[in-house]
């Protein structure tokens, strides 16, 4: 019952949509970690509302404000807490969501969760702009990683049944850097072009469309993790479903694996370069739960975005009668897009959570 | 780096594959809960090997002795050790492999992580057979489950590309106490026997092959769960990526939705005898991390073996030079047909520990 | 490495002194319970310095403001954040402890630790003035207490070798009333006036003074609690060390007991009323780690303030030569008498949280 | 709700007294530590009874038996399980306190919590014998950290209000050892004598008397230990207080520091032989929850043995009317004496996780 995760850093994340603040406590940071505050400007920008015609036309000013946890510019030791405050929030689009719950959403579960005392304003605490706090967060926890030449990189790997590229077997830090300055972040843009045709014409009736993520991660060393139920496929799985709309998880090959022979899947070790590598990585780079050195590799499955202009079919939970529901309000037609930094945001507070765990040299 | 998970119900697993004994602590059950140790010891059954003819031929006398926490057949109130005694292990067959490590298999990375001390035999503590002690947790909780009317159920939903039907709507438990009495589980025999084709002849080429378990619960009631990194979807995926061999994990439609609507994917609410429901489920039961009161659905995604016959490229890590292996021993040529209880076992203990944090009047 | 407690309601303090602002994250409170900030309000102010001429001359507005997790003035079921801005800071009081540390201060062992990126300027995370954060965190608990019955009061013991009377078998809300509405809150005045005097004549050496806060909580029933790492002594304990100053624990007889005889030390039962009750209370409400009904009573210790105005012998950090040391700036001569509340903000955030983790039909 | 303490390190103790056996669980060991058997046996056998005339007359083999853990002597990184069978039990002599619960004891408060699945023969899980499988877990880290040159010793400082001398400002290993050979551990041995006339003055009485035991730590290197609620004192007391009998813990100068002026109490630092340290260890070598580099001191206060020959006034729980008890069975009259190693135990498994988790350079 908590809106925590994390061991040796742990993020906690507060707020409602509608709420004065949302915002979020990281705790575990060493001392004497520079933040550099306007990169994490720039990476909490990938995800702020409004860049293009195919997401949301709210305005979000994402501008985190720290109150704790930093002295001249560098971590201190303490925790850091850091708020983002509230506007522009129409709290009126949201009226009668707790007596005809939207479908896809969680106002039905909230209302049989906290009775009348669930805050559904802007979805409350289940929202999606619960992922702003969260890139604070990662964005922190990024440079910190990135400044031991650990890198961490998303895509949109698909939007309905169109495909993106995947990563190839060794992105590069250059890759993930070209990715994120696009609007649309994918490898291929004629493949990008397509999905956002998906996209629009989902917007144009109305309606939504799902999509995948992928995200790898280079430079983390083998030997990261554990068996069993502390390997990084546990502990990313945990954080990322934590993400509103997350699905899905998979590793390496994932659920292709299950359609694999094992001479297929396996991956064969070889020496490149005086150092030991795996000449494919169906495994994601993970064996045993443990890090074989080679990228991380894994992608999330977003559903398409509940709220849709569609008149749908509901219940009114007082009459206990059908009813039906038009969702208004200004919402993502795909929310995959902009969930890109925020997939890139938990695996780096994962991965920085589980080095600072075993400080095995690197932190 | 712990092989514990849990919250109000610690699960904690020990043992190496060819140790003195393997076993559990199960820590936070509430008293005066009956174990039935005949319904458990048949419960195991269904994972030991030797059952037909397409798993491993090794023998495993999987009877839990119980070491504490029972009084008179039922929990007192203290933590429940259970062991199992291991035999017929054949050390011989696994030495080597921290030399020349298996593709696909943690002794690459158990090796960088352990050095030499890193117990390889059998797969030691990241073998397939640590879930032998997870199915005496799980049975136990399966146990306390159904006494509340709650039901778990899982069947092989494919191996390669043959496909099993999928659970309906709604299953019942009779369909679960059929699937689970079956050598071969799954719902339709006639898919079965194309999966166990795949399977015998992926063992005829010394080769082994994928597959994808669908697991239901059926009888949570609406409410229970929470937003964010505390969700069913987070708890559940914590604890089954820490079962060998998963590589992938969806909830409800999951990565089909991904390629849906938002007007498809959507599960409408309807009163039906009195009730709120959803007409379909495609959250799996799973709004906002918390339960619907609909079935909840998951899929977890298993990789083939990756203990091969077949000769595989490997490296020496003492010369750092290319080598080849061949794994000789008894491997299942599909981990997954065993895997069945297990998932079923790891669902019910992390629905128990979620409904022991609650206690929403259920327990 | 964290500033955070508890299991089922998850408290986190933030700030530091002289940052921006200070603050609690507290996850995990049920959604519908009222938040009276009037008496949160009054709450707060027993712990608020320049009550009375004993106590530091700082002003500190301790005025809670609510980020989240509150919904028309109740909980919602997110998680509440709070904050108090800081002002009135002095900082350069503070410079040069980093390089001349004061004796008794935490300023040497955080320069160890978090080097020259430690924030000492008003003792930083370290501070104090934490505890106003705690306060907020308690203030809550201990409302949400009073409704079901349990209430929680706490007095000054002792100050140097002057004593107050302890608290009777079975004290009464209405003590606990009185006693808070004092501004030396003790039980007996006549003995808080010879305490005062302890404190004032401590002051006027510019020096400082010891003291003992005694705890008791009503209305637990039996039954709260478990052996071993989980009993109310260890909860309590782990929190209870979390208050700058504290340096010993005891419950009940505590050490007293250790020069009794069983005979002695031993609480009969007696049935009273038709009710099970101890007729002595040494065990201090706990046997085994659980609540026996009785109320729980236990004394914290608190070392002297160590910011004294007389001279010290201290070491220069650069120069490793002895160095003498003179606290300047405005520190309470006695550090118990503005943390009575904090001691019962501290037992009635792990008594909720117990509760809550138990939810034996209290709550 | 868990018999489980530590983070990096994860210490479960199973059992009751009369089940199959004992035993623990010790999850997060580093791989390649040796584990020197004789030497365990040996640290066990001081807490084992029957070694004196003022001990109980029980005779229990401990003789732990490892299931995992283990290769070749040296740990592997998978979980340790160590078990203690369970013999010379008898439960007779248990009968009826689940009726009549004994004064002083958990019976009632087991009752009321767990019901009539409470399993009270010897007090089970609540029972001293619980420190048994404690002193495994403990006698491992104890070896671990007097490889890197950390050693803890303690003593009985008081049995009543007999003292022995207090651990001078800087105790060494030797210290320890010869203390540790002794069948009464205590410095000085005409202090000894007289607490034993005392214990066996109580014993002949048919009653029992309390204790204290003081420890020390030396060799921790400054900067370990956070602020707040994750400080030294906060780990340390969570864990002594799950040892069966502790009702008071203290840290340094403790209690005694509440009856200093801070003048008195703060510990003037001093460069000697190059290096920082303090003239005096008035706070337990423990600033801001921290470690300052000198020993880390402290005492915990054991109250008399609750089960004593002489009649005692209870309650029957069945028929609510008065009752008489008098608890036969074979009892220490002083836990305390067999409870030295028990904290030695304690002390460094909490400060081997402490480190583990800080992984600073030490381990």
């Amino acid at each position: 019952m908590s809106s925590e995760y994390g061991k040796a850093l742990k993020i906690s994340v507060f707020g409602q949509s509608h709420g004065k603040a949302i915002g979020v406590n990281i705790d575990g940071l060493p001392a004497g970690e520079e933040i550099d505050e306007d990169e994490l400007r720039v990476f909490m920008s990938r995800r702020a509302p409004g860049r293009n015609d195919y997401t949301t036309g709210r305005k979000e000013s994402d501008i985190p404000i720290f109150l704790s946890g930093i002295k001249d510019g560098k971590t201190c030791g303490a925790p850091i807490c850091a708020i983002i405050e509230n506007n522009d929030a129409h709290s009126s689009d949201y009226n009668g969501f707790n007596v005809t719950p939207r479908p896809g959403h969680a106002d039905y579960t909230a209302v049989v969760k906290y009775g009348k005392n669930a805050d559904l304003r802007g979805g409350g605490h289940f929202s999606g702009r619960m992922t702003a706090p969260l890139c604070i967060a990662g964005g922190i926890a990024k440079q910190i990683l990135e400044r031991r030449g650990i890198n961490i990189g998303a895509h949109i790997a698909s939007v309905g049944k169109e495909k993106d590229e995947c990563f190839p077997l060794e992105p590069t830090k250059e890759m993930f850097k070209d990715i994120s300055l696009k609007a649309f972040p994918v490898i291929n843009d004629t493949c990008g072009n397509k999905m956002i045709d998906v996209i629009k014409s989902a917007a144009a009736e109305n309606d939504s469309v799902g999509a995948v993520i992928e995200c790898a991660v280079i430079g983390i060393p083998s030997g990261l993790g554990s068996p069993m139920f502390d390997g990084i496929e546990s502990r990313i799985a945990l954080a990322v479903f934590g993400i509103p709309s997350v699905k899905g998880i998979e590793f390496g090959s994932g659920f292709s694996s299950s359609q694999m022979l094992g001479s297929e899947n396996n991956d064969a070790f070889e020496v490149k370069n005086g150092a030991i590598r795996t000449s494919t990585n169906n495994c994601g780079g993970i064996l045993g739960g443990i890090s074989t050195g080679m990228p991380i590799i894994f992608r999330a499955a977003f559903k398409p975005t509940p709220s849709i202009g569609k008149e749908q079919k509901t219940v009114n939970l007082e009459t206990l009668e059908n009813a039906f529901i038009t969702v208004r309000g200004r919402h993502d037609p795909c929310v995959a897009v902009r969930a890109v930094p925020v997939i890139e945001a938990v695996a780096s507070t994962v991965l920085l959570d589980m080095l600072l765990e075993e400080k095995n040299g690197i932190i």
